[in-house]
């Protein structure tokens, strides 16, 4: 990254030391204070309220801020936290002119729309606390002779645990039990008549990258069938050790699958990809885990279709947009198992990716590389799996 | 079985075709039909209700009858099936003077106490269709010379699964994040706080005989410290297989945990085994998983460290009594993710013990040996882990 990008950046940060660039009041009172090599960075967290301070490690909060601030004030760098991230009026809006860095994650998304990229005269850096940079327009990014970066591996395991977790309240039928229990009822014949056994079943992941693959491993164990469709077929020792079988045709795998775990990122290609149509292709009650990304279903077909019980249950953590308005039809349709966006963001993910985002930081004040499978746009080049 | 029980069976049997037998009204009608070697077959499954025609394999319920009917009705034999258990005004009860044989469940449990076994002049086997019979006085039913059988493995893998998930939705702190959505709220700090991975957590399992060993097979893959108590040591290739270590003392293990899971039998030692001091012993904020029986829990002991915060999460479908009334404190306390009785009759499960009865049932006309392993009491002799 170092030379390429210096040169980009050099353009860029050029204008963070001009007066012209401080439109915000605010934050050129902040520019003051800051060193011709300081930098401006924004970092957009949800905000943990009364729950910050139960947990030491909850560096993954607005209040935790992913336990940087010391280490970049030190340095003589700003760092501004901020939950409020939508419109015109909003904290982060005011400093989209003159940031250098803007950290975001796919909790709390800050959209980084074209428009702002465009405004954001300093911007040099986008890097997402976690994985899965959507909420950014890519291509505007790329246009811009941007970086963007994640970090990739952070919470993967964090993500097909939770999968794991909603296949078997799917498959199991836990959710009805819950509310029997909490609701003063016991009607074991309610819960049983749709209560399964996981083993024996067939289940196929659409995508199986690094989410995909943890998770045929940890499947390994129940005795299932198991199918995975992908542009590319994995490595003959990975497909022997996990017993997974390459479906190339994405149909063929639907089709066949009693449950199908979504584990594609949400590219130009895939989102929307399961409308009426394909749902219609899928084996009548099917049962599907989408950890991915909401967009990459129709959100009205997947009400329909659970509602007709071509979908037999639906679980998630995924929505569109983020959060979820209290009108989202998901939160209604009958057999979901839907909650927040919560799957990477465990403690032990928010650790990780925190560790990943500030030895980022520390490379870009360096001049450093990344590590390479961090890059979703290096220096105005998407990576390949967004072209 | 064939020799003893035969003769334990004809004593018993005699006084089935005697007059004097024939305490109840409906019965004697009932016996007319019979002939000399006709048995009298009583079963009492939970009632499916509306749930009943949804699926053609649900065996398991009243309905279902373990689709044993026209098996057992064109070899003369009459088969009585209900959901009525409690009290002498309940069905089963007019039934107990003269059945040969009571099929329960642990799901919707008959409670077969000394008194009724007393009254039983006619009964010979008791057969649990699923797994665990301490619905039953065994002791009483050994004295009586009575063979009491169960299906054992028909639904370990089920019960195992399930213990899975539990662990997850507990380690994960799944159901505050359902209750967000569906009371169209977004607060993903009220949930991260407390989610984590169940990597490299300590998981241990009182117990380690079959649903115990396949739950530490499932977990292998999980990347966690892996620990189990149990009577004698597994068989070294399976502790290599599963990386579990064993734990000869239960408060040591106890200290160690992050998650306690309970799969050991109810027994005279086992109940009330987690009372308020041991609940102490145990890491603050353990997450405890209970598929096995409630009473081997101090109900109120259960309910106060949840309260305190001692237990951090606590999931399970066993409770004591069951169906658990209404007012179970279970069903009030925090952090709890409870189900009625549900793990072990699945429909896959249902398949698996429904065939398990009918085999022994077919055995005992035929007076043949039942599967070795099912035996709980045999001839008036009772298996070792309830001695």
């Amino acid at each position: 990254m170092a030379m390429k990008r210096a040169a980009t950046s050099a353009i860029r940060a050029f204008s963070s030391s001009s007066p012209a660039s401080s439109v915000s009041s605010g934050s050129s009172t902040r520019l003051l204070h800051a060193s011709a090599e300081s930098k401006k960075i924004v970092g957009v967290f949800y905000k943990a309220n009364e729950y910050a301070s139960l947990n030491p490690n909850f560096v993954g909060s607005l209040e935790g801020a992913l336990g940087i601030r010391d280490w970049l004030e030190s340095q003589g760098h700003q760092y501004i936290v901020t939950d409020d991230k939508e419109g015109l009026d909003s904290e982060l809006e005011k400093h989209i002119p003159d940031l250098h860095v803007l950290i975001t994650t796919p909790f709390h998304p800050a959209y980084v729309t074209a428009e702002r990229i465009r405004r954001a005269k300093n911007l040099q850096l986008l890097l997402t606390a976690g994985i899965g940079s959507d909420h950014i327009d890519l291509k505007a990014a790329a246009a811009a002779g941007l970086t963007v970066a994640e970090v990739t591996g952070s919470n993967v395991v964090s993500v097909a645990e939770d999968e794991l977790m909603r296949i078997l309240i799917l498959v199991r039928n836990f959710l009805p039990g819950y509310h029997q229990v909490i609701n003063g009822e016991w009607n074991v014949a309610a819960i049983a008549y749709r209560a399964y056994d996981l083993e024996g079943k067939t289940v196929g992941t659409v995508g199986a990258g690094r989410i995909g693959k943890l998770l045929l491993q940890r499947l390994k164990p129940f005795n299932c069938n198991l199918l995975y469709h992908d542009r590319l077929q994995m490595d003959p020792e990975l497909e022997k050790q996990t017993g997974a079988k390459f479906e190339e045709d994405l149909d063929s795998l639907l089709s066949k699958c009693d449950v199908v775990v979504i584990n594609t990122p949400l590219t130009e290609k895939t989102r929307g990809m399961f409308d009426k149509e394909r749902i219609a292709k899928m084996k009548k009650g099917v049962l599907i885990v989408n950890n991915a990304r909401g967009a990459i279903m129709d959100t009205q077909a997947v009400v329909d279709a659970c509602s007709s019980g071509q979908i037999g249950g639906y679980s998630g953590d995924v929505w569109n947009p983020q959060p979820a308005p209290k009108d989202h039809p998901w939160r209604y349709m009958p057999n979901h198992a839907m909650t927040p966006h919560i799957s990477g963001t465990t403690i032990d993910g928010q650790l990780r990716y925190a560790a990943g985002v500030k030895d980022m930081l520390d490379r870009y004040f360096k001049g450093e590389e990344f590590p390479p499978q961090n890059y979703i746009v290096k220096e105005g080049k998407l990576a390949s799996q967004y072209l």
